[in-house]
Order: C-alpha cells, then structure tokens, then sequence
C-alpha cells in the first residue's frame, strides 16, 4: 500500500511524563472540549508505566528544544536510564516531573479508558489543568525533521522502513549509502557503526 | 480549569468525506503504521453517515485552499446542503467523493470501532490506501487561525466561549466591540447582524 499521503498530516511534538518515565509522541490529540488522546508504542516503558499509574503529564517542546532532551526521551528507555537526570525539572499537582526548559506548556491529565490497537494502546484522558509554561515557538513534527534533521523512531506510528543504506538498530537513523565508514557514529543515538545494519 | 495550555497543541486540516456528506476537522491522527483517529462531534450529520456507511476518506487541506471550501465544509450542514456543488469533485475506489483542488494528500479508511466520548464520536479505522494531490505546503490549524483569520466552529474541540462582544450563532465568529452595526455581515458564514448574539 503506499502511504505516502499518511506524511501529509500534521503533529506536535511532545513529552508524555508519568511516574518514573517519559517518553516523546507525537500523538497527542485533543479530541471534546476537555479529553485528549496520546497512541503510546506497548514496548515503551511509560506506556507499562501508565498502565498502572493512571496519571500523566504532557509537555509542548519548542523550537528552542535541545536534540539532547529528543535523543534522551525518544531513543532510551526509562526502564534502565533515569532520563530526567541532566535536565532542569519541576513537579506538576500529581507530583510527576516534567523538563522546564523550552517548553511551551504542561497539560496534567487523568486516564479514563484504554484501547489496545495493534502495536499501541491508545489512552483516552481527561484533562485536569493545564498551564502556559513559555511563549517560544512551538515544534511541528515538520519543523523537527526538515529543521532539525531528527528521525522517526522505530516505536512510533509513523515509522517506515523504505531507505536504502545502513540504519541504525537503536533510533532507526538510516545512512544513505552503498559503504559505511568504521568510525562513524549515529549522529542521533551515538551508537557506533558495528551496529549498523545494511538494507537494501 | 485554566485551558490555556490545549491552545499550544499543532494540528492540520482536513476533510473528512463519506457517503453524501462531509466536515473539516482538525483531529485526524495516525495512531499506529496502519491505523487512524478522527474525532466527530455527534451533531454533524457526518457523524451520522460514518456511522452507518463505515467509510471515508480524508483530504489535507493546503495554505492555497480557498475559505469557501472552509467555510462550507466547516459551517454548513450536508443534511440540507450539498457541499460538494460548487467545487470541482472526484471519486475515491470506494466512490466516496473529494475535493480535488488544493489538496495535499488523500487518505482512504474503513472504520473498525467507534468510542462514544461525551459530545463526540472517536472513530479508529484501517488506513486502506493514500495518495499524494499535491506538493502545496499543507495548512495547520496554526496557519488557519493566524494568517487566514479563521475562527472555531462551535462543534470544534478547540471552541471556547471567552471573548466578549458578539456572536455569530451560526459560525461562532466573535465581532469584538460594543456595539455591532446594523449592516455588519459574518465575514466567515454571511449571518446578519441581526442574528448576532451579545457576550459578556
């Protein structure tokens, strides 16, 4: 089937915060006047983590947000790194932290329901407060990958496996030629090329 | 609650097409490789065609698309009205008709679920074909809202009731100002002043 219609729609890009993990989505979808939907991959862990806790946070990233916190949030699990480690973070009304800086607003919600789709659950939340955090800019799903190079990673919907060349088995980065020099390291994730996998 | 934050939340436009009728939404979102939401308020008669006829498509609206076409597939009724009279129209596989010009993409569905979420209907479906229409710069709600002056229908998620002056009951377009001339026109739905509503 070609999909090339899908790339069409257009996203925010955002952090989904719960207790002890967080990870980037670009689903996140106000859907009545107070509900919001967010598609989360069931291999993150901050999907097994919602699960149990009910209770999120999301954060709006800006143009101004470093690739650190994407690499951080998008391409490490929360199950063996604590990500919130070497960015400033605050704490929202349900205790759960979310990064401060270049972040254009937090939304606190509450799980209502969950639908198993496939590869993700999709949460239906209700939306408990919200707060303007900064008046940058925000980032599109557009701006990330045209402006700031970033990649789609393998966990999210809109993933394709279609280039030819290396990728990169971590963040899914892909190296679009016929031979990949020794030292070169994912300019995304950091993984070196020995883990690089050709495709054709 | 303060809803300031939801505003920070990126979204395109689109139009979603079924059986006879038609609607703009702005909450159309890729949830998995294959799979779709779109969020439909119940008072449209679109809600009442998906329903029942299980499939649609999905146009992306682009910066060049006119505010007619906004207009009428955004603040008119296909249950008395046939939208599609005045533009020029094709067909889908399905036969489901879709507006040809200034179009970015065409996405066609097959409904799978539906979630019944206070005033609106969350419809999953399988994406079943997409092709691209254009290489235009497609619109964001951002976009709309900014540069093309578009307000929020009534039936939006988005809508809310805060500006003071008066209101079109139809469109929901807000005159700011104390008092509305008597030959004033709704600049978006062409509702009289004397069908305006005073807010305070």
């Amino acid at each position: 089937m070609n999909k090339e219609g899908l790339r069409k729609l257009t996203y925010g890009v955002y952090i989904i915060n719960t207790k002890d993990s967080g990870c980037v989505v670009n689903t996140l979808t106000q859907v009545t006047n107070d509900n919001v939907i967010v598609a989360i991959n069931k291999e993150n862990y901050t999907n097994t983590m919602l699960k149990k806790y009910k209770k999120f946070n999301a954060t709006v990233l800006t143009q101004n947000t470093d690739m650190k916190v994407i690499q951080t949030f998008g391409f490490t699990s929360s199950k063996d790194t604590d990500k919130y480690v070497d960015f400033k973070t605050e704490r929202d009304s349900n205790g759960i932290k979310y990064l401060k800086d270049h972040m254009a607003a937090l939304i606190e919600c509450e799980v209502k329901n969950e639908i198993d789709l496939d590869t993700h659950t999709i949460f239906i939340a209700k939306v408990i407060n919200t707060k303007k955090l900064s008046d940058e800019e925000v980032m599109t799903y557009d701006y990330y990958h045209k402006v700031k190079k970033g990649v789609t990673p393998p966990k999210a919907p809109t993933y394709e496996k279609t280039k030819k060349g290396y990728r990169c088995p971590i963040c899914g980065y892909v190296y679009e030629g016929d031979t990949l020099p020794d030292d070169f390291v994912c300019p995304i994730c950091g993984a070196p090329a020995s883990v690089f996998e050709k495709i054709d």
